[in-house]
């Protein structure tokens, strides 16, 4: 199981994310490309931890919205968003080379993640953008999004993702924000998941069904209190449950 | 002798440079590359026609600032200095690559492009963004800048550049803009202090003195109206005059 | 009749409007406030110029999105966007004040005008912000829109528009740009429609029939070219035709 | 003696300093107004609490730079500065007045700070920004700084102000950041020399000598950790000292 946190959200004077201390117990960092945070020192930082301490880099593209965190959904034509993707994979892959590593993986953020689910356009046009970029990195999301399949249709491996500490419904979808429960606060409950979400391949949906997850990667999130020190006991728990917790192949 | 001209200096629904027309007598483009014009979507687009044209690409690499289009001096420390132009010059390179061409170059835009005549802090960092970025495309700027140097002293090729439109002291620099006959407006001058240059090495100094010019570029203006038609006619004459115009070496 | 134009739409190096030219002829002018277009000193000069020759003062309000010129409708929540639009309008007020004028109108821009058609919440907000920025501005939008009536539930002075260079639909409603014949780009048709919209209170539908138009404001566009010429044109044909052109009271 | 601490600077989704806290402890909030940090939101927020709790509002005015949070010097011309300076004012000054209170002084922030003690031409232009805006407010700078020479020229208030935790050469002026024992780190330090200042109207030197200090305003930095706490401390040893603490007339 692959573990990957949200990094480098800072922006200058701001920091976000526990960036040191989650690059020790993440596998794949997505780096924010500076349209909803990251700025180029806060990339090259975190490229040169995560390359040094052997942690995958991810590119983690946004909508350009510094001022609404990139979680506001923007009617982006299509052919804008496919260079603004590519923009950002290319800016970091400068830091991510310098530091002898590699983009190599793309996952979209915020409300962009949240859109690509379910739009085609932005899907494929997101997808074009990585295409552009070249290189071919897998795109990593969320299982049965538009996201996944218009990456597979071009060729690029797809990875899916789960979340420790979202509600899921019957459906295998996520509770939306917002919606009670929908995040799981306590840690403990968060760990548990984790551990059910690798070992048994489900996790208890809100209705209390078994839910099938089949995710190689598990989001753990960056920018809460306490983030890093929630992802090391996770990281922690799946090894003592005899998982291997290693970048995605 | 090379010709280059700042393009893709627009910015979402502005448009400034002429870059259609310009791409079709310069053999070298300084794309702007975002931070103080340029957006994703214009980059691509002159990568795509400077690609397609056989012209050289460059990286216009400046200060983060759109608002006074790069030309407000900005005491930004080295090492974000560094990481910015490391920051442009990949983003510009997805678009390049994508296009069947690459950053061959890298010239500094406007207040940025003057600090580095003289400030040794600035000049290295450039350079060590340069470095940082890959590829070791060549260094275009003024004679005599401390940015050659950096650039020479690094290993890198740097290529000196003079302005056909700007006047020159007897020391051989630029009377700065600002004072009185610092820019040739009349259009027969600068095509006839073009064609000295390439022709003779030399051009008439604002005292009538002999100025020895050694530049292997000469850098048309893109953003004046006309500024097209007037590359055009430079280009003629220095053809005209057996003047070989192509990319440099 | 009033005749209203969108000013004030350059940003630093850029310019876009017309703004000397529609100055002496609009009765009032829709200054962008820095969020899609429009910077302090473009805001300052348009409202000295403004105030000078009489014209009136608005805030053409935007979603925060230079990049995409506030085009690009975005899922800002409430209480932001009602912030961000008592920013933006007091931002401007300061230069209507210093020009011995006022910001004695508010109209939104882009991606916020149609959404805001429609959209109940951002309506509201809208309104939200206008209110919080004080002086009670009246408020110009669509007749029929989410707008307009949240301007009169709130006791403000709401202004309907109409566009001489717009298709219209059987019912009243604009034909969407994108859609064939939107637009109406032939000038003379323009002026024609101008004068039928305000002494005959119709204009003919893409269907022939015959619609009601009871604006007290008609919209001629400044960021194309010849929007000056034509709405001269305009105006003097409003006038020949007996129209009193003058600002809304 | 009044108690001014930076506040408000936060952007979207980051945090810096503790508005909340140090509300309840200083007698002037410096307001960030969108330039160097601060949204509407935060703007919006701060001036509520501010205006409940009776805190003075100030515009804290920088130079346009998010990324280098205003930290670096920008050769802006002059009138480009003076609107952007009535810029800030006029947006924070909406949120003021729908919170019942003013924007009674204006406080250039950082580089911009540091630059009109000496820079003839950028205080006088920040001085026109003020003037700009009307209202005059008050204008707080640097003792002896070019600021305060030309707000008292303009028949401004101008209020001096000194730093509890910065260490002062022989001349009374401060020592530089980045030089040795500039900042004074140590809390108890920190509140006897707030004391010192307000009681003896004397602060010690670097070189140990007896330096006066006769500043109205002392300035407490609010974006360090334990910013709130050290505020309260200071706060509470000037009452202790019968030192009467409130906004400056």
């Amino acid at each position: 199981m692959d573990l990957n946190a949200d990094l480098g959200e800072g922006f200058g004077r701001w920091t976000l994310t526990e960036d040191e201390a989650l690059l020790t117990c993440v596998t794949s960092a997505n780096v924010a490309c500076g349209f909803h945070a990251g700025d180029a020192s806060v990339m090259r930082r975190v490229c040169d931890t995560a390359a040094e301490r052997g942690v995958r880099i991810g590119a983690q593209v946004s909508y350009r919205d510094l001022a609404g965190f990139g979680r506001r959904a923007m009617d982006v034509p299509a052919a804008e968003l496919t260079a603004e993707i590519a923009y950002q994979i290319g800016a970091l892959r400068v830091f991510a080379e310098a530091a002898g590593s590699t983009v190599s993986y793309v996952k979209p953020h915020g409300a962009l993640y949240n859109r690509v689910v379910h739009d085609e356009e932005q899907a494929a046009a997101v997808v074009a953008g990585v295409l552009l970029a070249g290189g071919r990195p897998a795109v990593l999301g969320l299982p049965g999004s538009r996201l996944l399949a218009h990456a597979e249709a071009a060729g690029l491996t797809s990875v899916e993702e789960a979340f420790a500490d979202r509600a899921y419904t019957p459906r295998g979808t996520l509770v939306p924000r917002g919606e009670a429960g929908a995040v799981v606060h306590d840690a403990d409950e968060v760990v548990r998941r984790s551990v059910g979400m690798a070992v048994d391949g489900a996790v208890t949906g809100v209705d209390g069904s078994r839910i099938a997850v089949t995710a190689r990667s598990l989001c753990v999130h960056g920018d809460t209190p306490g983030a890093a020190a929630l992802a090391l006991r996770v990281r922690t728990a799946l090894e003592e449950a005899g998982v291997s917790v290693r970048a995605f192949a």
